[in-house]
């Protein structure tokens, strides 16, 4: 048995773990050289590859931190969980799963090819592209700010602080990312889109570039793990029935085209995103009682370095050796 | 509140689930009539779609079933499951996956297409035909009865008595399923197949035809809800990591292309077959400490009238009551 | 043998022809109601379904005219060929053929699926949309008079006059052809446009806007039939390089998916646009002989009512018809 | 110009010919070293991939030779042309136009993919794999030998002796083209075969394992150059409405995914094989009048070193270039 893996028999104390995980995080540390940047964000190219950082938090509070865990990132495909989420508070769980599928693809987070081989009704899922932009386009509002806003009370909600636009990040992405406008126009004129084209595409760009910490999205992940309650104060912020739905989605479909290894081997839900970014979400489960801390979790991971589904490379190495270590899976 | 949801003060008692689970299998009884029987395996076409039961069984023992639950039936898709355990377990973990992929498709169990399209090495999962086929093909023996043996054991360990195959259906199946003929040869050419083709098919349709009941489908979910081990003696059938990873492409891929639905609106790992037959699996969960019967269980569903992803209609909708009114969301 | 067939023996006079030519355009225009107006640029729905008209002129000058010839329409996809020999008169046959592919597609003219599916390096033909607009982004030119110039004036060295854009056509196409804006952002992420997307697309509608007669139709496809030599004059209008390449991507993709089957049961070179017209070329074949008047031929035909791939319901079978009593096939 | 051109002014002797043909085919020659023998079939890795030669044989009787003309060699895809004449000559041209479309793919010739991807009702055309075995299982007979009948009594009419099937190539085919074996379970599945599979597959089979020379290739486009008449007899070998037809399939999609460029760049109907061969078709045309040679030819290619889409490299070279000399171009 590797060290530092659950004895059944023991209560952990933090620092105990604390010590695992440093150990952790040094010796997955070498895979971020495989790895490459996301090239496609010009702005992405400015991180340094070699950073690798991990957050943890527990439903009972419990934070766990080691690595680069300081580096402010931009969240991008991370932030199709919030507009996911936002979009079903705003108009209701079924308004949303009219427009947009809950099926994984087999294919590139950008394929556009889907949705004409199909000749689809709805894109397959809020997490690929096409599936995201129609949600964006679901949020009300006449402006990107006014569609943003309650994704930012959401987060201040979660986080007690209101997290900024990263503005060069969303110049960046609006002069580039080409692939989303030619999506774009494939959903308008297949009438997925509920809003203006370009309202609904600066609004994604700008989604994409809120910036956080990775303190943040552990704590996220913490409220997610807790069936979107507070832990501390015991209040719903986001429903239940919402969190639940998130949670099955980022599982299924939150790594991109490899959200079937994810699934197998880590066995959490989880989503990433290009920067680098990764929030992970344990849920508590029966078996987890003798470890405190475990009575669920919320996890962020930082490493640019990706690998080539997009997913940060020593991240999922790191989430796969804990999730193995602590019994995480949920199945 | 439905009544029979939780109530969270309440320690339920066997017959007060007992009643409603009856009252429910009785409300979804009229959707058999929107469904359609199998009609590629001519002796499927035998069956009387307006059967439902359901039989659940718990970690703990506990048993309960309800509707038209003596019927026996054959598990066609479900042995998926059991061919995949049994790889893993005869050739190890790695060995099986080096050679079938766990990504979800997005396209239907039968896709030849998806073969070609990604010009791939390994078919998608093992639960679509293209990976299943290739799974049989790497089990041993040189004829397909001592390929089945460790199958048809594995049964006998979870179940304390021996299926038997069905001929007639066997035959049947030999005799129509074309498609997988194409499929097979398809791997031939591509190098996939470890056996010969007639071999591999011949023993692929054998275990299809697998006659079991009800109450063995809950049996079997049980052990897989208990990550392996038989709950009353604790033995283990079924190496923990296998099961492991047998409910997390259950969850992923178990219902052809509607697993993500699944996995959203239900959120139990299953694996259902065209016969009509669903087993479901629901470990256990930390929150469900206040129901003593529900420390996991195992689910067995029948009801041959399918609707067009190949899912029984109206145990699809039974499983979703149950889980959304039980919370065995693993999410 | 049906009437008006050629009759080896004779000498046909031009009279004799122009009475069968008028039976066959009446016969045919009982189709005109099988068919639909393009609906996607709403301009193109104000013309009238029941129009059908001809006109054939022969490389000897006689020209046969019968039914609706004087109705005024836009050329829309008939533009890609004339695009598409500017284009290699501006730049050279080979530095065009390096950008888009001459390859049939069996896919729709507006697919986007093709693009990804195949991961091209280039369109497949000049003749579907991404190859059109492709082909456009390499005009000489910094804006879309600029661009068009060589186009009007090849059209005038033709026609003797200078046809005119129907204005109201292209601000309709402008405001509603979203697919292929679509298709123009997918160029741009893949680095197949050598112009800006706005001034390629401005180009790429004003093209599709010009507005000819039947007669014109007609005499352009003389110049075609005559391997790019006004037959009056003898002065070279087209290289013949350029208008032979321009005929064998009529044959095999001038009529979106139903190209194959134009080839094989009218068999001569045509390119078909979305309001009706086509235009058709015979070239001069040694079987011809007696019939000076069939030296070579361009035919017009215009026909609103389209089928579903999108060519002219009636004008097809009405080309399939002479084509059959006359001999046209190049085969 | 190049030297060999046609010059309009001079009648051309079979002498003068003679000599830049000699000339071509030794400057082309070099092209052989390029390419690879066909490795799916093994028997076919015997040949000399230095081979390179050429027949051409006017309507008016006059025969051009060079380079390697006296190896035999299995015809291979060649087939697919008459396969798909005398099953219209057993059972009309309708008959088999509701059984296989005549539309190019844009694909590969051993695709499933374009089977499911479209859920076509017929294949694309009767020379991708999956055409030209439906087309085999129209042929009327009960066994292998009554179906190839009247495709060697054809042959026989044409070349005025019966040629052999080479049973080692036959062999090797059926041992190996388990791709084959694929399509054809999938056309089972989809009821587009009127013959048992194993029937048509071995028929198909020996039809590909057909054994002719250069010069009997040439003969067989001389004829389909001359509607289907033999030149010399004047008597129909083929009906006109059929040779026809083959000529515009041959143009469309003979040759493999290059049939476009083909089209294009040579500019006459052409059939190829994997051992190398191709049947080349110059129908006469008007502007030929002043090269007696030339009313009209066959042309048989063989040089077994192809290219990537299965055509010989060198052939195709060779081909181009004469066509481009002596303006063969149907355009």
């Amino acid at each position: 048995m590797v060290q530092g893996a659950i004895n059944q028999n023991t209560k952990l104390t933090k620092d105990w773990l604390q010590n695992y995980v440093d150990d952790w995080v040094k010796f997955y540390w070498k895979h971020t050289k495989e790895g490459e940047l996301a090239s496609y964000i010009p702005h992405l190219m400015q991180a340094d590859k070699s950073h690798l950082g991990i957050s943890i938090m527990g439903i009972n509070g419990v934070t766990i931190e080691s690595g680069d865990v300081d580096i402010p990132f931009t969240i991008q495909s991370i932030s199709k969980v919030f507009t996911f989420i936002v979009a079903c508070m705003e108009r209701g769980v079924s308004y949303v799963l009219d427009r947009v599928d809950v099926e994984p693809t087999g294919a590139a987070f950008n394929s556009i090819m889907h949705l004409e081989m199909k000749q689809i009704k709805k894109p397959f899922n809020p997490f690929v592209n096409a599936g995201a932009i129609t949600v964006t386009s679901l949020l009300n509002g006449k402006t990107s700010d006014e569609k943003l806003e309650p994704i930012f009370e959401l987060l201040e909600n979660i986080l007690g602080y209101c997290p900024s636009l990263n503005m060069d990040v969303f110049k960046s992405e609006s002069e580039t990312s080409i692939r989303n406008r030619a999506i774009g126009y494939y959903l308008v004129e297949t009438g997925n889109l509920e809003s203006e084209l370009d309202l609904t595409l600066e609004t994604y760009f700008k989604q994409c570039s809120i910036e956080i910490s990775l303190k943040d999205l552990a704590h996220i992940g913490t409220i997610l793990a807790n069936d979107g309650k507070d832990p501390k104060t015991e209040l719903e912020i986001i429903p239940k029935q919402v969190a639940r739905l998130a949670k099955s989605l980022m599982l299924t479909c939150g790594m991109y085209d490899a959200s079937g290894k994810f699934a197998a081997y880590v066995g959490i839900p989880a989503k990433s995103g290009v920067s680098g970014g990764i929030v992970a979400v344990a849920p508590p489960r029966a078996r987890h009682e003798d470890l405190p801390f475990l009575e669920g979790c919320g996890i962020g991971v930082y490493g640019p370095a990706l690998d080539k589904q997009g997913n940060s490379i020593a991240g999922i190495r790191l989430l796969r050796h804990i999730a193995k270590q602590w019994d995480l899976s949920i199945f």
